[in-house]
């Protein structure tokens, strides 16, 4: 017999990335910052000391949180640390989302949002994104009339890499009834006079998240934190966050990392060279290529080309590149790629043609 | 205003043990190991390369997850990696149990226990203990007929060391009608023939949690794992579980810390060396000590002192020793001591005897 919840038993789970074991393999599908982390985090993780890990954590990761505070100028309780950022989504939904109260997303955006609806047992509210991947004009207004507690927005979006301004989401906030999560995990690749941190003063009801997975080069690490009014931040941090659910490493590494903004800013910098360099690459081999604000690009096929975008991902793979391909509807026709170094982006273009080239010499089937 | 759920207003969060900052405290409140992990765990620290962090890690922890199958002779799918036992505690609650259902205990137990109910918005069906510390016999039957999806134990229990024996879980998880969760964060410090996984293969609603915390001197690391049937661990593992919640430092150090059961084993004899020694000590100065099988000892004071134990822990925190008392109808007026090295538990006898000459020089008030 099965013990599962019924809702449980209905869902599917989250699909991660392929993470290959093999090293000769180039990794363009999860979004991983091409760039190391800095030399001051990795010092931080070699002097890591016996009694840090003997000893249980500090239950709120207190040199991150100082550090993350310091760095967004704001006071430590407006800043919770988690697990991730993938946990501060789970605990959003803990604290704001009664069990069967919509949650709110824009469609497509971040495929885990659906997941963790389905584990907290809620509906999904879903709105359509514009063709430019922008929100509907009366988004918040649907999201109210549907009760939704919570609203998840990915900014700059995912997969498209499309930045809503700031305003639009001061705007947003004001008038959603609910608690607005801004997902940032991939805003340090965004224009760097882009920051919604400085609407929390103004808005109570708004729930930053920031990641180290991308802009810092510490996926492997998993943290992440949430900014936001201490009013909305205590019962996070002080209640339904897991006990130590940052470890001591990721304290200690995460703060160096944090501290260290040059080499962050370094690599953000070469990402946004790269991807410029990526899109015009993609561009002259007949893709159409939105202007991102992220780390990756997401593409749509050439409208001439014999090849599918699932066919263009397998031919990469056969060549040992990954990269993300979604068969959902709008997104069916397009492949996503995470910007690598600028060596590894003309391996990938190396491999397009190659592609692209065999399918031409093939007779039209 | 508040966005937060009813439920979650209405709670208060988990308390953790006290982490001083200053080295010189001597922390007998938490329960850690007062030996360092392996070595060979803190080379693996060593080891962890710039890549590793920089990438997303195994979203299974595959390292763990095939270490600990292979300690425990089970196969990986009978095993589910964790971010601490605790996610475990948490999974289990979110998988099994639909919010509203009751989740049932043993009073008293491990604070955390209600703390994750109130979080989930469960109510609690708790059965006191007997006078030994053991489960009423009926025990099962009250839990089943309560409707209770998920029962948690402790076994070694908490705070009061008492081991059940195998054949009482056997018996137990025959009887529930629910899932049975044994808590085994303290299992490493029992009689080492002891053993409840081989159960798992008669029963399939027994799930074990081990945690690395205690027995392996990894608290700062938060790495537990659960043990069950396959349709038990599947929908943990692929469902429910946050994608990624163990990092790629906690499988690599966790992974080689599992690896080295001869280090782990000297020191689980040490602590039971040392348990045996400070119980007799204590058992010297007028305290009762029941039998324990963890790596603390819950002591209730001399009933002719005139120090309450509350005033006891005060008086040891003044001389710079820190242990727990919980200010509950049944355990106030007792100490959890964990257990530390043969010096730290000199140090806290010989504070306890100052504490106590003290007391004794007092007229009578």
């Amino acid at each position: 017999m099965t013990y599962e919840r019924e809702n449980i038993q209905r869902m599917a789970g989250y699909q991660p990335g392929e993470q290959p074991d093999d090293d000769r393999v180039l990794k363009l599908n999860t979004n991983e910052n091409p760039w190391p982390p800095s030399p001051a985090a990795m010092a931080a993780l070699q002097q890591i000391a016996e009694d840090a890990l003997r000893r249980y954590p500090s239950p709120t990761a207190a040199a991150v949180r100082h550090q993350a505070a310091r760095l967004h100028g704001v006071s430590t309780d407006q800043i919770v640390t988690t697990n991730g950022g993938d946990e501060l989504l789970r605990l959003a939904m803990t604290t704001f989302v009664p069990p069967g109260a919509p949650i709110g997303i824009a469609e497509p955006s971040y495929s885990l949002y659906p997941v963790l609806a389905a584990i907290h047992d809620s509906p999904i509210e879903a709105a359509e994104l514009d063709a430019q991947w922008s929100l509907p004009d009366d988004f918040a207004e649907r999201m109210n009339a549907a009760g939704v507690p919570l609203t998840l927005i990915v900014n700059p979006h995912a997969p498209s890499g499309h930045l809503l301004p700031a305003a639009r989401i001061s705007q947003l906030a004001a008038a959603l009834d609910g608690v607005l999560l801004v997902d940032e995990a991939y805003v340090d690749f965004a224009p760097a006079d882009h920051d919604v941190v400085g609407l929390i003063a103004r808005h109570d009801n708004l729930l930053v998240l920031r990641t180290l997975s991308k802009g810092y080069g510490l996926a492997g690490l998993r943290l992440g934190y949430g900014i936001g009014a201490p009013g909305l931040i205590a019962p996070i941090a002080e209640k339904t966050r897991d006990s130590y659910s940052v470890d001591a490493v990721a304290d200690a590494v995460g703060a160096a990392a944090l501290a260290d903004q040059d080499h962050a800013r370094s690599t953000w910098q070469a990402v946004c060279d790269a991807r410029g360099r990526l899109t015009r690459a993609l561009e002259a081999r007949g893709f159409t290529v939105p202007e991102s604000a992220t780390n990756f690009c997401l593409a749509t096929r050439p409208p001439d080309s014999p090849l599918s975008a699932a066919a263009i991902k397998d031919g990469l793979k056969a060549r040992g590149i990954l990269i993300r391909h979604f068969d959902t509807p709008r997104l069916a026709d397009k492949i996503r790629i995470s910007v690598g170094t600028p060596e590894q982006n003309d391996r990938l273009i190396t491999a397009l043609d190659e592609i692209l080239a065999a399918a031409a010499d093939q007779p039209a089937g």
